[in-house]
């Protein structure tokens, strides 16, 4: 034999060569090699698929050369021979790629019959009906996936000939009606294929094997590739084994089980059998199949051997497996072995398991949970059995699950909301005037409005489920309904939504309360003793900061004040600072505001005692605190043409102008965040006053405080120097008014390529960086997130150009080569120099990973995420050792 | 002595110095050594005023020692005593800073007298009259820049005497009456300062130094400084000298004069002298001065001694000088020289002369004249002598000046243009729609928008006078009249406007016309000799394409396609192609397109044959071509409420609902650039596709043609990739369509940060990258030009968080890092790649150097700025040799 090897037989593979031999080759190599019985068989490698194609689809090199000297061995090591007529010898053929690929051609069973084959099968096991049983199924599955004919144009001549015979079940036919079905099937092949169905074992065999190569790249596959991430140029390997029956009477059967329960992580069998029967039936559901446990009563022996096989594989394998098996005629033979999917409950549950066995280690448990299905368990969610009626889709704003009657406006859902009614609120889009009507509702809907609409930020802050931008659907204020389609939903209507996914659900529907278990802390715990960077949380006031504490959170690493300023008794407050014409009455204004807003510092300081907490001052745009610029045009629009209210026309107008003379073309690039400060500092003064203050205060209450008073959107070392003497001033101020001392750090968010970019000077003004990586990535990429998410990002990642949003998952190559800039300038010239991060990417895992990687000291994100963050910086710890 | 030296004697420095001596102190000191006649003196260091700051406003260290040492030394050699009381050595003192820099203490002459001494000087002048007379201009000049008096009180109590004696003139007073003068003013100091005018000279001359320290301190030297971007820690120099007398008798004068004309660069005398006065009065102006060509018949030994001695001094400084001068009883004296400040075509013209009489070298010549003045030679401009009624001040939008009749709208300007009449079109903000007013206006002023509205691209591109954004004008459709406080302009008032300054002025005023000389274009091609970056023109018809060629560009770096799809008759296939709902009817209005577009680059190619041509690709977001949002969401609330059009209101609402559809939050990070060409491949395609087709064409013509196909607003190498193949597609179907073939180049704007971070990966697509610097400032600083530039950007300037506005002058340290970084990874991968930048950068002084100083190929900028950027260019050249 010369060129490429090809071709492995089972006993030379183990479990270590996915890449070559694919998941289910390499397992039943691994099997073969540690006494498993396996009913022998090859696997053709990957490296042959890819050559393949590199052949312009052809068999490569002397690929098929190498099968028949595979196969010659293969009879003689079972004492048959392929293509006999008298006792001929079956195969499997299976694709296997690397990674579990749904999608791709799956199974050939009973390959090796033909016309005069079925008839010597027939002789020898004496079970007619059995071998022409082998012979329909070969038929119907090799035509499906090799010849592409469809299945249910077969179904169609079994389904005729089931009512011919007045029978309801596959079994009840009898060897004479399957004999009769198998001329059928031929004839339905000649049909669509213009030809006979081959006859030929060799050919069968050739024809397969070229199929599993290109179901490689059939449309399905390429989708769910797409979809899951998975490289187009892998390849798949073939697999062809010898069959074992499970069709073969009583003492026979096939079946699939779980080393442990999926759902729980229970350390018991689990899963189901069905007796005389072949491999998809137990998937098909024809007959209801048995519990696992139920063999021990009907095959004891094999019962026990099983038993005993799923233990040495769990063993081998050091994880829940999920194994398929057939037993012919009293012999259990195992067909396949792989690591079980399961919930992520059942993920805790079975890595805590394996760590108190001394099976696994608390590393390899860290590595077994995907830290972003924690999210699930922390949220309430849809019963996943639950059957959906899905009307619209819009974005997955904040996660979690509601169901409620619909409302149309905030009065009413406060109203509602108190009186112990489950509402949801639905709005074109929310503004901070219905935060009283957000705060009692159990879930916000908007048709207009991105992840940073006011519903989305607000409703993740609360950990409330939110969908924005749901645009399909027409909300009408005036009839008090929604249109979607021609679906009408009215007020009181029952509605449900998914914050995690976006759906938009008629009627009410089934719910899973969060469930926080034991073992889930356990692996939290394992998780704070491995990773190097601290977690943090975004809070904005004193609830959500006991909230991140129970989650783990040790200190707030963003505490927003602008939503502070939206409360309904302090809009009014904050639009007459807004709207004065100078400085006296704006100073007016901000006199009002300065107690409010050290009441929101003290409670929030108290309540992160002895953890450091960032509070930046003001960052949006003033025009966001302000009426909508488009509602008051139209109003001021219709009095103009009524003409019946001067006086209100006047004010209105008045109103509208100085709305306009805020408004902006790019309020994203306008004016906010420190230049705020810049050109306002009356406004920061009243912030680091009431920061200040409230520190006084709790110190005097000997309550330990580590306020970090954080300047936003800086670009300018500059900038940093106005503002921190005025800080450092105020400082002065404070603390000889109150007689104490207190330590407080500045700090500069990150969140402009030009802070990046001089990050060394910014270090000299600074002591703590946090980066805004939501900022960052929008003027990095140059993207809009509320523009890009509901237009074109959708194209973008369908097209490859990001394999997911850079909103979501952190861009390592733009955004963070300038992460990685800012890390070293300001670690240069100070290097104890504190770095974070407090963008939504804090919580996600890949981008906490990326993190860890350039060395940051802390990610914060939203309480919920907290233990995310806390899982996925043990992993990158680990990961990076 | 011991301790800093602090004080230098004229004859201890040169004029290489000026740093530690000041301008001033520099000049006197070479001239003293290359034997000029200048009264001795010394200078006090700008490191001691430093000093004098840094000690807390004391002098420092023993530099009162240092003084009456150097004073010792002076009164020997010339033969006087300071504060003797019978022939009194006097003193001026002057402050001397690095940079010449009116608002500081200027000047107090005659220092050294009191009480005592004038009648000293009278005796040995045997002039009571010129005793007094020095006596009376010290106490007051003393009295105002020491002692902080007002000139104006002064002023009162010389008015009361004159007034008293019945003369209209100073020199009409005698000796008794300005005997008279001196003890009123000296009562006028008592009663102010509540003490005698000091009396001691050493008093006077120490009190003097300080108050020049100070001065380096006062408001107006402080904004000076501001304004002319000089370091606030430079310190001032103080010049203590000798006095000479120009008011000294008949044979006494004083005069000021150039070696050149400083208007126009003629090489001749050009001055004025006052006979018996002393060095203010020629500047105030209280007699009429003669011309200097007049001493040579009133002093003709003087007059042939100052002629030698310009002379000298020119060809000591290489440079036009402007010398003051006293002549002392027939002896001439040099007070001054210092290089003189003249127009940029005198400045052109002397450089020019300067070379041909060998005395400079060409590089010497370029670096004479300053790049951003040119700009002035190439626009009409308001005669800088004329008086301007100026009534409101927008953004200098676009450079020139126009006088014209007020217009209101786009038709009345087009049809009185072609008239013949000159009209100034106002609007509130101009749309695509106002396109064939613009053309025909001879200047444009809106009350609304930025530097990049509607209005100012287009005017820029036509090198047409904008002024953009003059809020406090209210613009009145209805009533066809500006309001501007109390004023009322109505239509066909005549109005001029600035678009250097952005002043609007009322009525008309006098233009100069823009002048090209030959020495203009001489200067010029040294420059294109010296300079290593090719300039070209960014241009978007053959009309600016050939102005452009004219001013010298070699190449279009930018020619905007959208820019083209404005026109009026183009506008409704555009709105069509882009409210279509589907792609065969976008199809449609594309190829109705296609012919158009195929004949602007027909004529765009053809008109720059033989150079190269970077036409981009589609960059806008689309609802930019659409009717304004705002406008329309009022009409459609008017036809709501008045109910009576419902058709109308239909229509309405559903274009209502489509521009709605397209409207960004930010449409500066939004659905524009190549994002377009990924949405939508076909109108990319179509633009590509009319490139080509001209291309062939003018290949079958053997016109040249080196077409630059660029794709705008990347951020990853696969849009790129996907749009180049689509080019490149293209090209091969025109190829074999017209049997022709051309070469062409795929070029990348670099316009993002994640562009420049990812620029090798950009290099493996493209063979060409484009700056475009003005979106790179906006998203690198987080910076909407739009909104930055009327409202917090001149904060920023005015509290030196930027020195100029980073739009007009390139942000080396954000900015220009990310360029250094994109051309590195870029050149890395591919050397021989070409950069190139198109902002309007490309035309500004200080950012061609840096392009120069990182290695770019060429600069490009709007045709009106192709001559600065070419001899900015050479300045770099020079300065980075």
């Amino acid at each position: 034999m010369t060129g490429k090897k090809y071709i492995y037989a089972f006993n030379e593979g183990n479990k270590d060569m996915k890449s070559l031999l694919g998941g289910k080759g390499a397992n039943l190599a691994e099997m073969t090699n540690i006494g498993i019985p396996v009913p022998p068989g090859i696997t053709i490698t990957t490296e042959a698929c890819i050559d393949y194609f590199k052949e312009g689809n052809k068999l490569p090199g002397n690929l098929e050369e190498q099968i028949w000297e595979y196969m010659k061995a293969l009879e003689e090591t079972l004492g048959k021979k392929f293509g006999d007529n008298e006792d001929p010898l079956l195969f499997s053929v299976r694709s296997g790629s690397v990674f579990s690929m749904p999608g791709m051609m799956d199974t050939v069973l009973n390959l090796g019959l033909n016309d005069q084959a079925v008839e010597g099968l027939a002789k020898k096991t004496e079970e007619r009906r059995f071998a022409f049983d082998c012979y329909r199924r070969f038929i119907q599955m090799f035509s499906n996936v090799v010849l592409d004919i469809e299945h249910h144009e077969f179904e169609i001549v079994l389904d005729a000939l089931k009512n011919k015979k007045g029978v309801e079940q596959d079994n009840e036919l009898e060897a004479a009606d399957l004999e009769a079905l198998v001329a059928d099937y031929k004839k339905l092949v000649k049909k669509v294929m213009k030809k006979d169905f081959p006859q030929d074992p060799k050919e069968q065999l050739l024809l397969s094997v070229e199929a599993v190569f290109r179901s490689w790249n059939n449309e399905r596959a390429k989708v769910y590739r797409r979809i899951n991430k998975i490289d187009d140029n892998l390849g798949t390997a073939v697999n062809i084994q010898a069959m074992v029956f499970g069709n073969l009477g009583p003492t026979s059967g096939t079946g699939v089980a779980f080393t442990r329960n999926p759902s729980n992580g229970e350390n018991k069998l689990y899963g189901e059998y069905l007796i005389n029967a072949q491999g998809e039936d137990v998937v098909a559901g024809i007959r209801t199949p048995q519990p696992i446990s139920q063999l021990e009563n009907d095959m004891p022996h094999v019962y026990e051997d099983f038993v005993r096989i799923t233990k040495k594989l769990e063993s081998d394998y050091k994880d829940m497996q999920d194994i398929e098996f057939t037993v012919q005629e009293g012999t259990l033979y195992i067909l396949q072995t792989r690591t079980g999917k399961r919930t992520v409950q059942a993920a805790i549950n079975i890595a805590v398991d394996l760590v108190n066995d001394g099976i696994i280690s608390k590393e390899e448990a860290l590595m077994r949970i995907q830290a972003d299905q924690l999210d699930q368990m922390l949220h309430t969610r849809i019963d996943p059995e639950a059957k959906l009626n899905i009307i619209a889709k819009g974005l997955p704003a904040s996660p979690g699950a509601a169901s409620g009657h619909v409302v149309f406006n905030a009065n009413e859902a406060e109203k509602r909301g108190i009186a112990g009614e489950d509402v949801v609120l639905v709005r074109t889009e929310t503004t901070p005037d219905d935060i009283h009507g957000i705060i009692q509702a159990k879930g916000i809907l908007t048709s207009r409005g991105g992840m940073t609409s006011h519903a989305a930020v607000v409703a993740r802050g609360m950990g409330k489920p939110c969908v924005c931008g749901a645009e399909t659907l027409k909300i009408n204020y005036a009839d008090n309904c929604i249109k979607v389609g021609d679906i009408v939903i009215n007020k009181g209507d029952y509605i449900s939504i998914d914050g995690t996914t976006g759906h938009v659900i008629l009627g009410e529907v089934p719910m899973i309360d969060p469930e926080i278990s034991e073992n889930f802390n356990i692996i939290l715990d394992w998780a704070d003793e491995i990773k190097k960077m601290d977690v943090r949380a975004n809070a904005d006031n004193p609830e959500d900061a006991e909230k991140a504490k129970e989650f783990g959170a040790k200190g707030i690493g963003l505490c927003r004040t602008e939503h502070m300023f939206m409360a309904q008794d302090r809009l009014p407050i904050v639009q007459q600072m807004i709207l004065s014409e100078d400085l006296a009455n704006r100073e007016k204004a901000l006199e009002k505001l300065l107690p409010i807003q050290e009441e929101d510092f003290y409670g929030i300081l108290k309540s992160m005692a002895g953890f450091p907490v960032t509070i930046r001052l003001l960052d949006p745009p003033l025009h966001e605190f302000l009426p909508n610029y488009e509602e008051l045009l139209i109003e001021v629009t219709e009095l103009r043409v009524r003409g019946n209210n001067e006086e209100l026309k006047k004010e209105k107008e008045e109103l509208l102008r100085k709305v306009k003379e805020l408004e902006e073309m790019n309020p994203m690039l306008g004016h906010r965040g420190c230049r705020l400060g810049i050109s306002y500092p009356e406004i920061y003064k009243m912030q680091t006053e009431a920061i200040f203050r409230a520190c006084a205060r709790l110190t005097k209450e000997n309550v330990e405080v580590h306020p970090e008073v954080e300047i936003p959107l800086a670009i300018s070392c500059k900038e940093l120097e106005i503002i921190k003497e005025m800080i450092d001033q105020t400082a002065v101020e404070v603390k000889k008014e109150f007689n104490v001392t207190f330590e407080y750090i500045v700090a500069a968010m990150i969140e402009l390529p030009r802070a990046a970019m001089t990050a060394d000077k910014f270090a000299e003004q600074v002591e703590l960086f946090s980066f805004g990586t939501n900022d960052l990535t929008q003027t990095t990429l140059g993207f809009s997130r509320d523009d890009a998410e509901g237009k074109f990002m959708p194209t973008y990642i369908e097209k490859k150009i990001f394999p997911e949003s850079p909103f979501i998952v952190l861009d390592r190559d733009g955004v963070g080569e300038l992460m990685k800039i800012a890390v070293e300038k300001g670690r240069k010239v100070k290097p104890d120099l504190e770095i974070g991060i407090c963008g939504e990417h804090g919580g996600e895992p890949s981008s906490v990973e990326f993190c860890h990687m350039i060395g940051l000291d802390f990610v914060s994100c939203s309480p919920f995420r907290v233990p995310i963050a806390r899982l996925a910086a043990a992993q990158a710890a680990i990961n990076h050792k």
